[in-house]
């Protein structure tokens, strides 16, 4: 153990399940809630998660696992919060316990459709958190591969540069490798948006556009995440770090991003709504989308966002994808 | 037919086979030179190169084949060279045709290893033709995306920006779309350099890192780049652009690269020469490794090139490709 601080980690999918993993590296004891109580006690006899990364093998002593939100929020001094954001508000609903003074870090790529804020901003707006206490994890990173032990890098931002190390060193391992950084709006947007920009290729892959499009989009979207973080929070950093730039592509060339796939479809002919529920479930990017639209829309000095723009058009506004990606590739250089 | 400007290509393999269908869209008639008389004979009575992108039909009446160097430029103002850099000496040694006054643009992405010079430069202090004279067409384009008529993106660059606008009107089609540039130097470089990253890329993948290293190191790589052309030719350009992040991508993440594969071989076990003897060829990134690092061996005030470094090392310095990767990802972030 390197130290006494406690973790908690909150959710139950698959980056929740990698997170522990990590953290179990390091921590002596991981508290662990999620909802699903069969999922518990699978874990508490199996050693392992029956839905997420199954492969991977816990010992259990180092498990505090719990279908209690507030017992492991109150266990711990780190929260870190690995559930959907479309669940997020829903499942904050049930707190009882003050995080004021407690570090919060955001495993989450998305955007809160209840309040329409990025997740450490709905901390700070809702809860009361000050920024300081506030941070993100993000990739470039398949949880698949860290349930594998494949290296793996993350960047680990706050504004309290200690509580970023801090983080990052009960994360680090011999297959994960850390970067800090203060820049927790940029990272969060970068992960965020990467979904949309997922879903355009997805799109654009089922429509029949080749690899050489896929490049020319990607280096659309890098420079369109540039614009669009850069006028909403503007400060120094390099958009080619991993954070942002390795974010997107890990996310863009998946074949098993679940954005991609969802784009896929609709480019392939499916309805919206029934590629969702062909799917079972909801892409993030899809809220993403209409969240990061609005903020477009908001903004007096309008960014060029040329591929969100089309990605809105097809799932918000119900028009042909074949017909809105041919006017995006005029606007693509 | 655009005007009368009579335009060469030079070479037979895949890419100038691309160029030759890009040009038969615009151009009345096009030069086509290439060395394989068997495969001047099989297009002219089959209409299909035999070894390269196959699929494609020509209208032979548009095609004025010649295995002699020398026609093909007297009868050209324009000459396209598309003949890999290794061979391109000993192609050129046959010249006896003062091209001095020509518009030569390479398509050619490499070092010409006789000279060590990118090949705008080659033809500038070997054969005195003047850098007005002098243009790059670069991706990111797989040619066989080309014979399939995917939607593809080429920079035209040219310090006469009106030769650029020339060969980027004489280009494009409903299938390709053209951006014209001012950077020759730094557009030659990327496309050389993309291949010795697409070797990196292999040689992890060989060793079995998946997918999140491979965004990180794209994200390193399109660093370095950066920093390697702004150390030999300083100007503003952003390097997210397509001929240089685009055309990065297109080849590190194809599996069909020749550079990529060759590079897997390595990360697999294979030593440099079995490798080569393997594919039946030579990459064209393994001249590129050996050429660039001499570049930036010379420069007094070095660049941070970690990834160019450890693809030397284990193509020229024979040492294990393992213990390099290991130490290469201490350098990345």
């Amino acid at each position: 153990m390197k130290n006494d601080i406690k973790f908690a980690v909150l959710g139950g999918g698959s980056w929740a399940t990698a997170i522990v993993k990590m953290l179990t590296e390091n921590a002596d004891t991981v508290n662990w809630y999620m909802r699903n109580t069969d999922a518990i006690n699978h874990i508490k006899t199996q050693r392992h998660n029956p839905n997420y990364l199954s492969s991977v093998e816990f010992h259990t002593e180092q498990l505090e696992l719990t279908d209690d939100l507030n017992v492991a929020v109150a266990n711990a001094d780190v929260l870190i919060f690995a559930i959907p954001s479309a669940f997020l508000d829903k499942e904050l609903q049930q707190l009882r316990v003050d995080i004021k003074e407690k570090t919060i870090f955001s495993a989450i790529k998305g955007i809160v459709p209840e309040s329409g804020l990025i997740v450490g901003q709905h901390f700070h707006e809702n809860y009361g958190v000050p920024y300081d206490n506030i941070g993100v994890i993000t990739g470039p990173c398949h949880a698949e591969e860290v349930a594998l032990e494949r290296l793996s890098y993350l960047t680990i931002a706050c504004s309290d540069m200690e509580k970023a190390e801090l983080v990052a060193q009960h994360l680090s391992s011999n297959y994960i490798k850390t970067k800090i950084s203060d820049d927790i709006v940029g990272t969060e947007y970068a992960a965020m948006l990467k979904n949309i920009y997922a879903i355009a290729a997805g799109i654009a892959h089922g429509l029949g556009y080749g690899d050489n499009f896929q490049s020319v989009l990607m280096s659309n979207a890098i420079r369109e995440m540039k614009r669009f973080i850069k006028r909403v929070h503007k400060m120094k950093r390099n958009i080619n770090n991993s954070a942002y730039l390795g974010d997107l592509l890990v996310t863009g060339y998946s074949v098993f991003s679940r954005n991609r796939m969802f784009g896929n479809m609709i480019g392939k002919g499916y309805t919206v709504k029934s590629a969702m529920m062909e799917m079972k479930m909801v892409a993030e990017g899809y809220y993403a989308t209409n969240s990061a639209h609005l903020i477009v829309s908001k903004h007096k000095k309008k960014s060029k966002t040329p591929i969100l723009n089309a990605v809105y058009e097809v799932l918000y506004e119900n028009k042909n994808p074949k017909t809105v990606f041919q006017k995006l590739t005029d606007k693509l250089d």
